[in-house]
């Protein structure tokens, strides 16, 4: 079972109209990724391919403390971007692709302009 | 000639390595489309697929007034999400695919996670 198919289902793309709760969900998402240190954040994690990262790598790689780590984690986290589970002392994060993909598709050129466009 | 070609070419994908200055870059243009307008009037330019809409098409599809929808376009210019050029006495935007499709590309899970990973 792919999570990545329900949530890109009768997703619209940038070219649809989008009404009002529709574009203050994708903005809040996109809110989210604003942040130099937070795409930071979740570059890191993507870069495990769809495994996991222990917040403690998290915390070694970036110059910020712990508290800041985890309030940028928890934007992250609450945005759906990643998930995250408490194993005994570390917690450990991955991404969600499904939410990765529908904000991807949103921006597709591809589903917004024609080919022959742009010139 | 395609600028989506030029555009995409090198630039990282979310599970590369991303630094600041790169981060810095992407997370300005996700910041500008942090905004449910800003998403708004994108996505109204971007449905006339690689053509042209009017500013005044873009003022009268909300209840906002000129100088709100002004500014909201000028971030989306400055982002370099949009371009415009005047004519007379309107000014006319579309949008710019190239950049989109790189915003697109960084956040596609197809370049960040294996087939299978998220289990």
């Amino acid at each position: 079972m792919s999570s990545q198919q329900n949530a890109e289902c009768c997703e619209p793309t940038l070219s649809e109209a989008l009404s009002p709760d529709r574009a203050a969900e994708l903005a809040r998402s996109f809110k989210v990724l604003g942040d130099p240190v937070r795409l930071r954040v979740l570059s890191l994690i993507a870069a495990r391919r769809g495994g996991e990262v222990c917040v403690c790598d998290i915390t070694d790689a970036f110059d910020l403390t712990g508290p800041t780590i985890s309030y940028h984690l928890r934007q992250l986290r609450e945005a759906g971007l990643v998930d995250c589970e408490r194993r005994g002392t570390w917690v450990y994060y991955w991404i969600i692709p499904a939410k990765l993909g529908l904000l991807s598709q949103f921006l597709d050129p591809a589903d917004t302009v024609t080919p022959t466009a742009g010139a």
